[in-house]
Order: structure tokens, then C-alpha cells, then sequence
């Protein structure tokens, strides 16, 4: 089977790593031909910036901002003909892509990527979503090269799993963020919290995070966020963050 | 060396499983002989519930909620002597255990502590502070059996260091439950975020959080900030901490 991607940032970078094992990789589209370049190198493809020079494939992954799937879409609807296209997006319907092809589907890996660390597939849940069965079965088989944990799940689930995993991820990397920041300016290095980071990230493969909340807040220990609000006097849009976070988690745990 | 446990919590348990390998620990307190006896049980130690039972020891470990250690401090002047009094708090100063000695210190374990859960001290940064130098050296000597990550650290960075973690662990483990609790009404499951919970910890231990930031805030991703906030229009507590969470990224992120 002959894969096209279009798009070369993190997303398609790792997909088009792991695909490259099991598909022939034709080609790498980005506007900028320079990104393109980089990633078509890594899997012996051709690079292109011009959606004319689209080959002939199986299957189009898209993996571009979420907010340009769309656009991006119609304007392949001239070449794919019936071609699968496929997105990878946790927050965009997969009906955008009927402007395009009769044969399409999402296939969302739910991870957070980076560019410069390796990523095991086998541990990373992939949501698969189809516009037919038979998109299903051909979706279906590629994800089963990539991972075992795999979920057919609507757009509406896949967007709802998508605003939890904002909530959960990328909010707690505020928080790291907030936490080094604060640290930094008290002279306490922020490394000496990463084991504490990380275990409390595991505690919830174990348990529901509701059952292990630690802290002033669920102790209802007034004294000591008392304290903290006070040494927070100096910067207080933290020392809101704090207040406001603090009573959340009383309302949750102590009031009801 | 001697030893009596003041408390008999999550702390209490784990420092006295882990110390009683190198020490003979005589007895455990709590104003609960029940409590006691249970963590007394698997010392081989005395449960006792009246300070005035206390025995001689050549070291006093409290680890009891902070907002009582001053006041269970003083109650322990009476019976301790010049044997060295520990406390194992991140918030509270030293300087509130010399009422009951000259000699005292804290033995703060960097670490969230569950009672289920098996600790491997090894990999648990321990904070020390000590009254003076002898104490200081008792104190290492204790803390070398625990752990390789010994830390020097003065009350005042003990407790920005605890408020660095309050913000890092305990207000992340609150995004945790406040994303499972969400799913949970949509019908989706809270399982498949655990995998990303873990590799957003992961990444912190190798790179600055500010630069591994993701999520459609810091993309500048108004279309889906938007429809988010859309979807919490029934939560409207939950839609007024995602849209915060959101603009502080963006502060933090795309005005700076």
C-alpha cells in the first residue's frame, strides 16, 4: 500500500516513522519544502510543496493544525479522487473530510509528541473513526501495525477525549511550568520536584485521582494555605491561581 | 540507636518500614491505640496512646499533620529531654520543636505518600535541617540509609519548595479528577488518558515544561479554544477554569 502525508510537523513525523516499516511512503507535502525535506529524508520519500505534484496513493494522512484540515482538505478533493484520506486530529469532525474524497476517517493517536523523543506506538491508544466499512477495514489494519489499544470512537467522543486530555496534560504543564517559574525566583531548584511530578502522574494508573488528592486543600489544613497565599503577596496572579485552585479542591472534596 | 515514631499515617509508615532495617524502633504513638497498633504491628514496636508511656529513646520522629506539631512539640518537652526531636513537614519551620529540646531537625521526604502504595526511598529526595552540627550528622547518618538525594535546605526554601509542589502535584492530581469526572459524563473513558498523564510527567524530567507546552492555547488555536468552551457551556464552573487555564498559557506563552 503507498502512503502520501501531508504535513511534516510532530504528528507526521512519528506516524510517518512507524509507517514507514509496514508501507511505502511516496511523498511528503508541506508548504514549506524545507520541513518537507527533513521528514522525506527520514523515509526515503520525495518531497513536494505544490499539491500538483501529488502522486497517485492508497491512502492521504493529513497531519496539520486542526485549524486548517478543512481548507486543506478541499484543496486535495482535486487530486485523491477516491482515494482514503485520513486525519489525526482529537478535536476536529471527521465529516470536514467529505469535501475531498468518498473514503475517509481519523486515526488519532492520543499523545503528546515531541520532536526529539522516540515514541513507543505499542503504549499510545489510537481512536479510529470511518466513513464506511470499508474505510474501517483498511483503518483497522494499519493501526493494528502501530499499536494494540485501539478505540473506534465517534467525533463527539474523540472531541470530548480530546478537551479531558487538554484539562489533565496540557493544563498540569502549566502548572510544571508555574511551579519552575515560582521555584526559579526563590533560588530552590525545580529539579527536585520531577520524582514527585512523576509519582503523582503514576498514582493515577492505580487509583482514581480523587481517591489519592494529597495537599493543604484536601486536608482542609488552613493554616498552611494561609501561609502560602501570604508568601505569594509578591506575584498575584499566582497567589489567585492559588486561591482559586485551593478552593476547588475544597469544594470538591470537603464540601460535598 | 533508638527510635519512636509520633504518628502513625502515610509518613509515620513508610519512614518506619524503611528505617527499621537499620534501627530498633521502640514504639509507635498515636492519640488512636488503634492507628498505632496497627503500624506498631509491623515494627515489632509498642503501640502507645499517652505521651507520659513514651520510653527513652535516642531519636523522636513526628510525622503528624502539620498544624499540630507546635502544639505536640510543646506536649513532648516534658518527656524527651535532650534526645533529638525530628519533624518530616515541608511548611512548617524548624524552630517550632525547640520548645521540647536542644536538639532538633526535619527529615523532609520529598514525596507523595500513599499508604498502598510501596515506596522505594531510594529514588526520594530527603530535605535536612538541623539545629546544630551534631544534630546535623545524626541526620545525615539516618538519611544516608534512606536515600542518595540528600538536600541541605533552610526552613524558608523547605516551604517554597512544598508550595512548588502543592502547585505541580496536588493541583495537577485536581485536573486529573475534575478530567476523569468530565469523561465520566460524557461517556468516555478515563483509562485512555492515563498513558498521556504519564508521558507529560515523563517529559519534564528532560525538558523545561515552558518548552514542551502543547494543547491548542499555546498554538494559538482560537477555533478550538472555542468549541471547547462551547462543550462546557452546561459546566459552567468547569468552562470558567478552562477558559483561565487557557488564557494564562497564552499570557505566558504568545504575549511574553
Amino acid at each position: 500500500m503507498n502512503v502520501v502525508l501531508i504535513g511534516s510537523g510532530n504528528v507526521a513525523t512519528h506516524l510517518g516513522l512507524a509507517l514507514n516499516k509496514f508501507y511505502n511512503i511516496l511523498q511528503v507535502y508541506s508548504p514549506q519544502l524545507k520541513h518537507a525535506q527533513c521528514l522525506a529524508n527520514q523515509l526515503d520519500a520525495q518531497a513536494i510543496d505544490q499539491l500538483y505534484d501529488l502522486k497517485r496513493a492508497d491512502v492521504y494522512i493529513m497531519a496539520v493544525k486542526d485549524s486548517v484540515i478543512a481548507e486543506v482538505a478541499q484543496q486535495l478533493a482535486a487530486y485523491i479522487q477516491h482515494s482514503l484520506l485520513l486525519h489525526t486530529s482529537g478535536s476536529v469532525d471527521m465529516d470536514v473530510l467529505q469535501a475531498a474524497s468518498l473514503n475517509y476517517g481519523v486515526l488519532y493517536p492520543l499523545q503528546t509528541f515531541s520532536i526529539q523523543k522516540a515514541i513507543n506506538f505499542q503504549s499510545i491508544p489510537l481512536l479510529l473513526e470511518s466513513s464506511n466499512p470499508q474505510v474501517g477495514k483498511t483503518l483497522d489494519d494499519i493501526a493494528k501495525h502501530l499499536s494494540p489499544l485501539i478505540y473506534h470512537y465517534s467525533s463527539a467522543q474523540r472531541r470530548s477525549l480530546h478537551l479531558g486530555a487538554v484539562i489533565a496534560c496540557n493544563f498540569s504543564n502549566y502548572l510544571y511550568s508555574v511551579a519552575e517559574q515560582y521555584l526559579t525566583t526563590q533560588g530552590v531548584e525545580f529539579d527536585l520536584l520531577k520524582p514527585l511530578i512523576v509519582e503523582t502522574a503514576h498514582k493515577v494508573s492505580q487509583h482514581r485521582p480523587f481517591d489519592v488528592q494529597t495537599g493543604p486543600a484536601v486536608r482542609g489544613d488552613l493554616a498552611v494555605l494561609e501561609k502560602h497565599s501570604e508568601m505569594l503577596a509578591q506575584q498575584p496572579d499566582l497567589q489567585q491561581l492559588y486561591r482559586q485552585l485551593s478552593d476547588a479542591i475544597i469544594d470538591l472534596h470537603v464540601k460535598k
